[in-house]
């Protein structure tokens, strides 16, 4: 029996038939040369024992105390493989839509408590020879650098490799998630930590509008309101080596471009749904970077805000501003310790996940308007039992207040763009495909101009 | 605005994602002789009109004072069609096996509470040239028999019929559901209503084991403890005219060959598991009869409590007594005017509905075992569009207390048994179906020896 941490425990809290605390993965494979058709399910059934789960898939949250002492995790005894892995398969042609529209509807609906909390989705009939594995885990269990981390330990770069475990049969370490310090911890922050709040304090109050960004200075906007439980979610992939191409032109990062993608895209969908504000819109955005004490190897997380220069209507101009935003961000959890920086940013996520646990999320000003995430994925061409990896779509979490979340990872040769909405208060998500792609274009046309 | 009636009201408010409260129904079709590849999809593209929804598929419930006050239908302005009406295919090979499979998970959600109280789901890819329709409505919306009604106004005799609208779309009577009397009428019950409750007290106090069959006093078994939210649906056919052979050569009705069915099939699947209880089981069946009072037409519905005599051996001596308990109740039901029926059912379902607006549901002595409902269906062959209905099974209710339901259905020349259960507290429910096989064969044979 091992307790939860503080953030992981809030996802349980905060979760709701409105916004369900799972994070997702759609991964998209062909079929390995000389498949037959019986292939799939076969090579799915080799992997229904349920004593060959692994952790953490084999863990169930109890709360000894019912609602009133700390949750845990314990080894499920009863764990029934045939609940947790379910075959799917897509109707007639099987395109992008009838994937997306199949995906929407699994990312809708709320994992159950008396479970282990993932679900795996083994999706035929895609077109052109291909099947997806749709995986579903709850926040709690696994945040989206882990589970990135996990699918990418199933996978092999070896063509011919066989024998291969799923991803739930396939051992890995210890760590249920990077949750973040529990309470204890949390109370013994250290000097490091405060001065870096303290800093980010100061910054926030000499700042300009698209400087250092702070949690609540953000307009309200149509993505920021009350959402409900259904959701759209779409996908699109861009070479990577465009995107590269483009930031080194343009003397910036790759994930300046995302950023600046979307911002491009944000601007063009509210100008269409009439409702763009005077104010830039803001994004929070996690960050892995290098602090002050950090020897070669490491690396530390956190959440940064951003400006997406919503306001500015040339893309240079706001690619620029979202880079001097990031920069002064940066230079200040650059400045901390690596033993700070999760208290750090304990201390800056709790106005994110406050009002959620208050239940006067998207009821009150905004935090932030929009998560914008870019989840480092595998950078060589990956096999499953000789199936291709032919892309991987983050789904991340939507939430009231936040109605929109763009979650980015490589996959290859590729930058995968995952976009998971409210169905309701985002209608026509998937014009943000076409609304990315114009503003990479755009951003592709200053530098013939310079 | 029109507020709901009392039970309805209930079932909203009992609801959890333990319980959901929709009924559903399969409905499979042959495709109609020379259909093309895509005549399923476009028939229903046909049929996403908003504007085109008909009453009662375009309400939705609001509550003016939030909780606080009574809930009401309005009709949703704001109707997406898409949302309601969803496309799935099944995996190959598209067996009976992969169609449960799915329905059950279709049947394990919710309905979101923002919109109307309904989804229907179309079903390519089922073997033998067959499609399904799956559709899925609140009970407060409309009651099982009242489901049944309105998949009949959407289908004809005619093969030849074309440009029948989806059930969504067709016209039908300004009436929700049965839901029962409002509470002023409930406290005006009647004289009538009340002579009869106390007949009915009385006639408990002074039974025998098999005589009538109140609520509570019933056994505690594997099928009353509390439920989890995920469901397993399995569904089976017999020929009718069998089950009228048998009815007939033992003095029996339909309805009581399916009570005995049920009782053997419960009785094997018991002993399998080795928990058969010493007390006989008992089932809460809906009734339809002709009250006291009742002209030619005239019909009322209501429910009874009938044992299903699980603890006898002997299959005649087991249809006897459920004969016997089923009489004792019917007697009772026609002495009282047709006024007083809804009035007297609301008395007798209140033991029923309290324990789960009480959340006590599954802790306490359970008010009966399980539910066997017999609706009436069509009785003749009927088409869709020119395509054939090859069976119409469907999908109840399970609720804390009750892991287990049995619906069944006419359909043309067969008897189609629906059964819903608990996933976790019912399992290998796909045996229930060898049971009532066996069970009907016993039957058979007592005719062959008699």
């Amino acid at each position: 029996m091992q307790p939860l941490g503080t953030v992981d425990t809030s996802f349980l809290l905060a979760e709701s038939r409105e916004m369900p605390m799972h994070t997702g993965g759609l991964m998209l494979f062909s079929y390995p040369p000389g498949a037959d058709e019986d292939w799939l399910h076969r090579t799915f059934s080799e992997n229904d024992d349920p004593d060959a789960v692994q952790y953490p898939f084999n863990q169930k949250v109890i709360w000894p105390l019912r609602r009133f002492g700390l949750p845990h995790w314990v080894t499920d005894r009863d764990l029934d493989t045939h609940y947790h892995v379910r075959h799917s398969a897509l109707p007639k042609p099987g395109r992008y839509r009838e994937m997306f529209a199949l995906v929407s509807r699994l990312h809708s609906t709320r994992l159950h408590r008396d479970r282990p909390l993932w679900e795996a989705h083994v999706i035929e009939g895609v077109e052109d020879n291909r099947f997806a594995l749709y995986m579903k885990t709850h926040h709690s269990m696994i945040d989206g650098v882990g589970a990135m981390r996990m699918l990418r330990a199933c996978l092999s770069s070896d063509p011919n490799q066989r024998d291969m475990p799923a991803p739930w049969n396939t051992p890995r370490p210890r760590h249920l998630s990077n949750g973040g310090p529990n309470l204890r911890e949390v109370g013994a922050a250290t000097a490091g930590a405060m001065e870096g709040v303290l800093k980010f304090a100061n910054a926030v109050r000499h700042r300009d509008k698209h400087g250092m960004i702070a949690p609540f200075q953000t307009p309200f906007t149509m993505l920021n309101g009350r959402v409900t439980g259904s959701r759209r979610f779409v996908a699109q992939s861009w070479s990577l080596a465009r995107i590269k191409m483009v930031a080194k032109a343009l003397d910036a990062t790759v994930n300046d471009i995302v950023l600046a993608m979307s911002g491009g895209a944000l601007r063009r969908y509210l100008i269409d749904q009439d409702a763009l504000p005077e104010q830039p819109l803001t994004a929070m955005t996690p960050v892995s970077f290098r602090p002050a004490d950090a020897d070669v190897e490491g690396n530390s997380f956190s959440i940064l805000f951003a400006t997406l220069a919503t306001d500015i209507g040339d893309p240079l101009q706001r690619l620029r501003a979202i880079q001097n935003s990031m920069g002064e961000a940066k230079r200040l959890l650059r400045s901390m310790n690596s033993a700070d920086i999760p208290i750090f940013t304990t201390v800056v996520a709790l106005p994110v996940l406050l009002p959620h646990l208050l239940n006067i999320s998207g009821r009150t000003r905004p935090t932030f308007n929009v998560t914008v995430s870019n989840v480092p994925g595998p950078q060589e061409q990956l096999y499953w039992n000789g199936a291709p990896l032919e892309g991987m779509y983050p789904l991340s979490i939507v939430t009231h207040g936040q109605a929109l979340n763009i979650t980015v990872t490589s996959c290859g040769e590729s930058l995968d763009f995952g976009i998971i909405a409210c169905r309701r208060s985002v209608p026509h998500a998937q014009r943000l495909i076409d609304h990315l792609d114009a503003s990479l274009i755009e951003l592709e046309r200053c530098i013939e101009v310079g």
